[in-house]
């Protein structure tokens, strides 16, 4: 299992959490994802995944959630 | 044809607006629901219907929506 760690800006509600959560739920091999959310500031996502995740992936998956910004 | 107008506030992003607007416009005789976002502040809401709505059936329906406070 891998733990990856980074930060998404943008988000200020549990709508956007549950957008950004679903859509990076649905990389492969994603099996757990946790958001700190910090309304408005930088929110701490944390994924387990069981290979390491392409960052290219990650900031993807965050973009097709709408309009907020990846810190990798 | 009516307008009613009131004030919402909680909502933060355009998800919020949508799970307003959309239980809103479940309501009997809605036609329209336009709602002015002002992110954390008191947004504007107008809802044009076919009838007078009750000021009951409007506060319910957006509590229906999460927490969000009305002002009528």
């Amino acid at each position: 299992m891998t733990v990856t760690t980074f930060t998404v800006s943008g988000m200020t509600c549990g709508h956007c959490v549950n957008a950004v959560s679903d859509e990076l739920r649905e990389l492969d091999g994603v099996r757990d994802v946790s958001i700190d959310l910090v309304a408005g500031g930088d929110s701490s996502v944390t994924i387990t995944s069981e290979q390491p995740l392409e960052p290219a992936a990650l900031t993807a998956a965050v973009a097709e959630a709408g309009d907020y910004t990846v810190t990798l």
